[in-house]
């Protein structure tokens, strides 16, 4: 009969087949990982997050979803900066249940998104978090010196683009969604982005993160029937009469981890038609304007309506 | 009457007064934090480690030890390496409970630590972990490419050091430790060290991972009279008789959080004048040797025995 296999014996068997890459000097093991300092001219990205059992999954999600998500909402960031991910950390908060397989779940999730980004791990930590689990990811990237896209930049008449669809991530995407690195990467290169985030509390919630960044408070008028809409959202709008409209939680639902970005008027046209013919797979919507009326305002058949406070709930 | 502060706008404002280096391009209120590179000739030192109340600290502990342990006990891994820590990233989980004044316990202490070592501190992300708050930290440094002390490279022979006092903890060393960053980078710099660890499992713990970090498992036989045993770790074993004995706390006890290392018997006076002249107020002790044999040994008065498994047993 064989050794019963501890946790932490499992986590150590892990570590030994982490995703490695080039820049890696040391991986996991020591008091720290020794990487390679980025190529000449380039910066770093430094960026943590954490996702909790009952908050961002459930305890009946499929662990490789979970180290997915873990790693994918980390990755979403570097992208929405336009830079490249090199390498993770992993801190594991366990619950005092045996957590041998979804443990291996998890790593398998981590390490299949890691390695279709290039994306090295090179730590796993693990202590005790009683009663649910917790991952943290810290991650660091690169990016071309003072060519990171930061939030603030936006200028009035700047057209708003969003990259796939909005809405309804509850029912899935949250789970499976794919950083957009390739995606945020270009944009950046192109040169015509004036600021860029990544929709992770949904259009309405980060929106106003562009438009108020800089020393001038502005707003922005979104096009109602331009708000590429998930299906998902489409259906679940479709199957109560309590649900939100679909529009109304394309804007409002989180977790999208799709790309918003403000780009000159003159730059809006050369830019949709570039990323269709680089990533002819992934939709980019123009769904409105930066105006410099502070404010979100939506326009729709019945005229140009507030979308927050009094006039949110109106739009409701 | 002010408007009540939510703990997620007071971690805003928390946020907008982290401590900044001249290395950091972008702090906290991005996507990511952009970073320089590290000067030339120098990698990146990357760690991860989180604390959890009610194993790493209790609900009555004071905030500002609570950040200060959070924080240090990462500083502590680059101490191990010889690097120079950089910027930190914070992930604060909070229980569902407001925890406005311990938040700004807790980033004081964070603060206050890191101003000292010259650390940025560069994202502060929040989350919920209901029933009990968690803090986990990502650390960067940066090290003389090349010059990173790692866990093997110990050899038969090698005199074992360990800096400051051991055992005991637990009543308060492991909530006010100060992390040996400059001794750490001052034992790199000698050229002479072979292997270093951070002391967080006592030295019967740690001590394994450097005689067994290479390809031929080593030992090693310490001296019990050389053990410098805290005056906390004294003074519990004194006040009952089912106490551990202070020199077994002295070696089991964890949250040391000093620098193990070895040396070269030929380098073992030079560094310990070098280091007592540049640390004199920060004991250096020479606590036994590597040796061919696998084991940890122990010699007392009657004679050398084994420190582990029935030895063990017998010795205490």
């Amino acid at each position: 009969m064989p050794a019963p296999v501890t946790e932490f014996e499992l986590i150590a068997t892990l570590k030994s087949h982490l995703p490695l890459t080039a820049a890696v000097v040391h991986g996991a093991g020591d008091d720290c990982a020794v990487l390679a300092p980025p190529a000449p001219g380039h910066e770093l990205l430094f960026k943590t997050d954490a996702i909790v059992e009952g908050i961002h999954f459930l305890p009946e999600t499929d662990p490789q979803k979970i180290g997915h998500k873990a790693l994918a909402r980390c990755l979403s960031d570097i992208a929405a900066m336009g830079g490249t991910a090199t390498a993770a950390v992993i801190t594991l908060a366990l619950p005092a249940a045996p957590e041998g397989e979804r443990i291996e779940g998890i790593y398998r999730g981590i390490r299949k998104l890691a390695e279709r980004h290039g994306v090295a791990v090179v730590g796993g930590e693990t202590t005790t978090n009683p009663g649910r689990l917790l991952i943290n990811v810290a991650l660091l990237g690169t990016v071309r010196t003072g060519r990171a896209v930061l939030r603030r930049g936006a200028r009035a008449g700047d057209a708003i683009f969003v990259s796939g669809e909005l809405g309804g991530s509850i029912h899935g995407h949250h789970l499976d969604f794919e950083p957009r690195l390739a995606e945020g990467r270009w944009l950046a290169e192109t040169g015509c982005v004036h600021a860029m985030i990544d929709v992770s509390d949904g259009v309405a919630g980060d929106l106003p993160h562009l438009l108020q960044a800089g020393e001038t408070p502005l707003g922005a008028e979104l096009l109602k029937s331009a708000i590429p809409i998930r299906r998902a959202a489409r259906e679940a709008a479709r199957a109560s009469d309590t649900a939100k409209p679909s529009v109304v939680a394309a804007l409002t639902d989180g977790e999208d981890f799709e790309l918003l970005f403000t780009v000159a008027p003159r730059d809006a046209v050369p830019v949709l038609d570039g990323w269709k013919a680089k990533f002819p797979g992934v939709p980019l919507t123009c769904i409105g304007k930066v105006v410099d009326r502070p404010g979100l305002w939506l326009r729709g058949e019945d005229g140009l309506r507030p979308m927050i406070g009094k006039g949110y709930e109106h739009f409701r």
